[in-house]
C-alpha cells in the first residue's frame, strides 16, 4: 500500500504533528504517458509554512485532506512516457507520497551520481540557486566587503556565506547554537560567527565582527536580529529579504522598529524575492554552483532524517533550529 | 548690519522657535575672487530636521551657534569673481544670512525669469529633481500601473503624482487636510486624493482608491500610513523610501509591523534614496521638467512666508503640515 501525508489542519502559529495525518491508499499505476515514481529523498523547507495558511501568498495554499508537497527525488519504476525510462532518478515538485504517477510535466532528470544525489535538493537545486541568485542579483557583492547572514548555517544561509567568501567579502555569521557556529567557522570559512541565542551584546558583537561596517545583509530570520544588523549598515547597502523564519508563526504581525529612516539615511535597498523571480539565471548558476563544488570550493551539509513517517518531524523541526544545512528526509 | 539665523539647541522631537537665534553681525566685504549675496528666497525642507541632531546621518550636523544653511536664490551685489556680475541671480546650498560672500564653489547662475525663479528651489532644484529620480530609478512606472503617493500635497509628493500621471499611472494621493485633497485633483490632476486624518478606514479608502492594487509606493512619510499602504502591494512592487516625517522627531525609533515578510511575500522592493545618489541623471532630470513646466504639463505650488526673521516659523510649519508644496521664504 501507498502511504499519503495531508494537510489535516491548518497550524495556529508554530506546527505540530496533529496538524498533518497519514492516509493510506492504494498504489497508482502509470497511464499512456506517465511515469510511476518511488520517493527517495524529500526536501522539507521554511517556505513551506507559508503555504499552510489560507492566505494570500506568492503560491496557493495547501488544501486540507490533500497531499502536501515539497522538492523531491524519486526514482522512475515504471514508465510509459517516452522520455523517462525505468532507473531514472528525477527531481521536481512532488506530493508526499510513497508513491505516486506523474505526467513528467516540471520533472528533471539528474545525473544518478551517488556522491552528490541530494545536492540537487540543496546546493545545486532551488536552495543553491536561491542563495546563488539572491546574493549576486541583489547583494551585488564587491571585493572587501563585509556580508552578514543571517540564519547562517541553514540550508541557503551556509551557500550564501560561502559564495561571499569566493567572491572576496569579510562574511560574518548568525546562527542559534555553538555547534551551528562551531561549523560556519570550520566548515564554511566564515570569517566570524556569532551565537545569537547565547551573545549578552549582539549589537556590540556585530560592531567587533564587522569593523568596516555591513554592505550586505542576507536576511533569512527578520525580527529583533535584523534589526541589530540593520542599524550597522553601511551608505548604498543591499538587504536581499530572503526569509523571515522568525516571523512566519506569529498570528498577528509582529512589530519592530521602523525601518524606513534607516533606509533613507543609508540610500540603503531592501528587496524581498523569490528564487523564482531570477529563473533568467538558472543555467548560469548551475554552471557556476556545480563548477565550485567539483573543485571542493564549495561544501555543503546535510542534516539527513530517515523514513517517510519522520517528514512533519523533520519540517517542525526547522523552526526549532533542529536542522544544520539543508534538512532532507530519506526514504 | 546683517541678521545670521543659527542652531541655538539640538530641538527635542518637533522644532520650537527657542531652538534657534538671530544673531547680528557687520555685512562682510567680498574679496577677490569672492562675491557679495543678498538672499532673496530661502527653501526650508524636512530634511534639515536630521542634519539639527547631533548623529551620525548622510551629511554633518549642523554645529551649534553656527548659521544653518538651506538651498537659498540669493542675487550678487558686489563682485570680485570673474565668473559672476553684479545683478546675476545664484542658486546654491547658503548659509541663512542677509548679506553672506561665496568663492562661487556650488553656486549656479540661474535664468532671471520673474515667472519661475522660485522654481529653482522646488520643481526645477532639488525638490523636482528628487521626485523625478526617485520615481523613474526606484519605482520605474510603466503605463497602466498603480502609483500612490504619501506627503502628496507636499513639494517632492505633488510633483511625483504629476510625472506619475504624465507616465500613464493611476495615482493616488494621500494628504491630511481638505485643502490639501483638494488641491491634489484640481489642481495636480491626481486621480484620487484621500484625507488620511479624516478617513475612518484608510485601508478600506485605498483599496476602493486602487483596485489593481499598489504597483509603486513613493513614501514621503513612513508610520502608519505607509503600513497601510504596504498592506496591499503587489508582486513585484517598487517603493522609493524618499522620507519618513511622521518620524523624524520620534526621539526613540518607532515601532510598527516587520516590512520582511510582505517584502518576500510580493519580492517587492524599499529603496532609501537622496537626490545626490541619482546625480549622473541631473541633466536629462532638467531638460525633462523644464520642457514638461513650460508645456504646462507640470504645475506647482508653493507657500510663500515673507520676511527673514520667519525662517524658523517657516520650517517649524512643515511638521504641523502648514505649507501646501514648497515652503519658501521671500526675503
Amino acid at each position: 500500500m501507498n502511504k499519503v501525508i495531508v494537510l489535516y489542519r491548518r497550524p495556529a502559529g508554530k506546527p505540530v504533528p496533529g496538524d498533518f495525518k497519514t492516509n493510506i491508499e492504494e498504489i497508482p499505476i502509470a497511464d499512456n504517458g506517465e511515469v510511476l515514481l518511488k520517493t527517495r529523498y524529500v526536501s522539507v523547507d521554511p517556505y513551506l509554512r507559508g503555504r499552510m495558511n489560507d492566505t494570500d501568498s506568492y503560491v496557493a495554499p495547501f488544501e486540507l485532506d490533500k497531499p502536501l508537497q515539497s522538492g523531491i527525488i524519486a526514482e522512475v519504476i515504471d514508465s510509459k512516457h517516452t522520455q523517462f525510462k525505468i532507473g531514472d532518478m528525477v527531481l521536481g515538485n512532488l506530493s508526499w507520497k510513497e508513491y505516486q504517477v506523474s505526467d513528467g510535466v516540471g520533472l528533471r532528470i539528474i545525473p544518478p551520481d551517488p556522491e552528490y544525489i541530494t545536492a540537487y535538493l540543496g546546493v545545486l537545486g532551488m536552495t543553491g540557486l536561491t542563495a546563488y541568485t539572491g546574493l549576486t542579483r541583489i547583494g551585488k557583492p564587491k571585493t572587501g566587503e563585509t556580508l552578514v547572514v543571517s540564519g547562517a548555517a541553514g540550508a541557503v544561509g551556509s551557500i550564501v556565506g560561502q559564495i561571499g567568501k569566493i567572491l572576496g567579502c569579510r562574511v560574518v555569521g548568525l546562527a542559534g547554537s555553538e555547534e551551528k557556529v562551531e561549523l560556519l567557522t570550520s566548515r564554511f570559512h566564515f570569517d566570524v560567527a556569532i551565537n545569537y541565542k547565547t551573545e549578552p551584546d549582539l549589537s556590540a558583537a556585530l560592531k567587533t565582527a564587522c569593523p568596516n561596517g555591513v554592505d550586505i545583509y542576507f536576511d533569512n530570520v527578520g525580527g529583533s536580529i535584523s534589526d541589530a544588523v540593520l542599524n550597522q549598515i553601511n551608505k548604498y547597502a543591499r538587504v536581499p529579504v530572503c526569509g523571515a523564519i522568525s516571523l512566519y508563526n506569529d498570528a498577528a504581525p509582529a512589530m519592530g522598529p521602523y525601518i524606513q529612516p534607516v533606509l533613507v539615511k543609508k540610500s540603503a535597498l531592501m528587496h524581498g524575492f523569490l528564487v523564482s523571480d531570477f529563473a533568467d539565471q538558472f543555467n548560469e548558476a548551475t554552471v557556476q554552483l556545480t563548477a565550485w563544488l567539483k573543485a571542493g570550493k564549495l561544501t555543503y551539509h546535510e542534516t539527513i532524517v530517515e523514513g517517510f513517517d519522520h517528514i512533519p518531524n523533520a519540517f517542525i523541526g526547522l523552526f526549532e533550529g533542529r536542522n544544520e544545512g539543508k534538512m532532507i528526509v530519506k526514504i
